[in-house]
């Protein structure tokens, strides 16, 4: 056969497997959706199975002659179980319910959840490391700006790299809101605090682009508060720093560990990270006491009346209110780990 | 036994129920992801034929004695088989090489493929939904505030309302860009340029959130540029209903054919939208024509010096920009069709 026809065999060839590839794949995936569905089914007829011996052992308790050390042990029973349901393999194939407002807000309703677990450590390692590289410009920009502004622009912000330094800010928060909020759905811990207050970061963002950022004359008292918002990002900058040291050791002791959910944070906790822990919160509480001192001077400085603007009023009681939501709940992170 | 008994019985019987559960899943999940595995050999297998057999071509194509027909039956079965690779279900298994930049920067590498083809529509049709509801925002709020303006503020906007719009603008553009993005990873055809266009308009609502908004005396000339900027979203309102009408219609069209997919446009067209594409056409161009005279009015009352901020001369540019873009890219999607 000529080498023409050889190719023309070869294509076809090609052309079959494709075809079969295509039918293994497509029988493939609707056989796992099959199986999911008989899981699910399972997993759902559970859930009611559990809801009924709640109210059960609800009323139980009412009853007089009632063991209470029987009692435990069908709660510790039942609390197995809804550990098994939330957080094992299960959870991955349950439709999640906690995708949030914020998720569809921006990206409809697409399922970000993966379902094997060696995915969802790597999304949070990558949020770590993020947060990382972030972190580092969260301390050079602010810097160089306030530097700048003392050797270059005598003592005056021009506007615009401050507003774009504003942008590259409000970027920042939607994206970590938004990797926050797909860490919860892929089965995350993490407080719904530390994502709201990003929430209060992007409306601080946003709205300090909208300020204006006066000229000459007499601008070092004018822009009083541009300067009171870079310094707060410079602490915001350390406080990250410190943070993610922690917090990523925190996550390869874990791993290391073969544990990293709920239920073992004791172990990641007395598994060398619990020092460093007691080390990084005195500091945190200082950052977030600076961080209110700034809201307040800023409060003030528009009702002393030299900058009068919405805009450094809404500023100033965001970050007081950040700094309030951010001590309380550091609070009560640190007293649920004590209670270990 | 005792009731109490009985209801520990039903908490083992739980716990135990759910272990099992957790194990199959588990079972599932690893079985699963073993055979994905097995069919992603199997299509780099492929793909790497497919290189190998187009270099043959390539190579056969230079010799004098080449046979034309067979070597155009050839690149058929290649086109096949690549179809298949990177259209069908294989294709969900794939690892997605194309999650693009602007996805990874804001959600980081989380995966946003939809496996079910079920699911792939529903996404686009959430889609089109969404582009719907926001049409009507997009008509009401630019027109109430010029309604407000000449009613009730006396010719002068004031900042808030309008920067709040402009902010609205930046999370509407955000959200539809990440959006589109999704649809690309999931398999849609639509053009780079409409995502594109998308990232051009955040970068102009942005811009315009910094655009300072000048008050008394003399606000009439002053806010000319607000004034053209709110006109123009009146008409990207008025395209979007009537885009959204042709394409919806057109996504039904093809579902109710059960071809969804690319090789099959030229069905989708016949079965009855193709007439409402040659209706919508003219009415598009003319907008666009409109976007690029507001960018020159832009671009001149910047120049001619009654306002004379860089934002307006940006904002000018970026809609002459995009109006030549979608000029541009209508007419290519118009000669493609045609040529069917
Ligand atoms: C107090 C603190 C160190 C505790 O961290 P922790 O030991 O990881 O806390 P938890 O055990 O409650 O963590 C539960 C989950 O939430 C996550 N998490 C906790 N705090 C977080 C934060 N501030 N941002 C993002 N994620 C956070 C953890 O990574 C963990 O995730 P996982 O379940 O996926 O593993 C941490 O919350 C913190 O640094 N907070 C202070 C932040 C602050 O005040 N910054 C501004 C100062 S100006
Ligand atoms: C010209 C036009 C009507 C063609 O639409 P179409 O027939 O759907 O075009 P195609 O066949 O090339 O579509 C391919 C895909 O891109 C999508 N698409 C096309 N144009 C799109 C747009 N402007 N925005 C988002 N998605 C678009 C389609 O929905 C389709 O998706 P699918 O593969 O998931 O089904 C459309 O692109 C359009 O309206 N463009 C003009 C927009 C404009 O100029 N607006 C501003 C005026 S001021």
């Amino acid at each position: 056969r000529s080498p023409d026809h050889h190719l023309l065999d070869e294509a076809t060839r090609v052309s079959e497997l494709a075809r079969e590839l295509q039918d293994s794949a497509s029988a493939l995936i609707s056989r796992t959706w099959n199986e999911e569905q008989g899981l699910r089914q399972r997993a759902l007829a559970l859930e009611s199975d559990l809801r009924r011996l709640q109210s059960s052992l609800a009323s139980a308790f009412k009853s007089p002659s009632f063991d209470h050390r029987c009692a435990e042990k069908v709660e510790e029973e039942m609390f197995r179980a809804k550990f098994l349901l939330s957080d094992g393999d299960v959870a991955s194939l349950l439709p999640s319910k906690d995708h949030g407002r914020f998720l569809k807000m921006f990206l409809g309703p697409v399922n970000v959840r993966a379902t094997r677990k060696e995915v969802r450590l790597k999304v949070k390692e990558e949020y770590n490391s993020y947060r990382d590289r972030t972190a580092f410009l969260f301390l050079l920009f602010p810097s160089m700006l306030l530097f700048l502004r003392s050797w270059i622009w005598k003592g005056c912000f021009p506007a615009l790299p401050v507003q774009l330094y504003q942008a590259w800010l409000l970027f920042l928060y939607t994206s970590l809101a938004l990797r926050e909020n797909i860490l919860r759905v892929n089965g995350s811990d993490i407080r719904p605090w530390w994502v709201y207050h990003h929430y209060c970061a992007m409306l601080m963002a946003l709205i300090s682009i909208t300020w204006e950022i006066k000229g000459q004359p007499d601008c070092a008292s004018k822009q009083k508060g541009v300067q009171l918002f870079l310094v707060w990002a410079i602490m915001q900058g350390i406080a990250m720093l410190l943070q993610n040291r922690y917090q990523r050791q925190r996550l390869y002791t874990r791993i290391a560990l073969g544990k990293a959910k709920r239920m073992d944070v004791v172990w990641g906790e007395t598994a060398g990270v619990e020092g460093q822990l007691w080390l990084l919160c005195p500091i945190l509480f200082i950052l977030q006491g600076f961080e209110a001192y700034v809201g307040m001077l800023l409060l003030r400085t528009a009702f002393v009346g030299v900058v009068s603007e919405w805009q450094v009023v809404a500023c100033g009681a965001l970050l007081v209110l950040m700094a309030v939501g951010n001590f309380a709940n550091t609070v009560q992170t640190l007293m649920v780990k004590s209670r270990f």
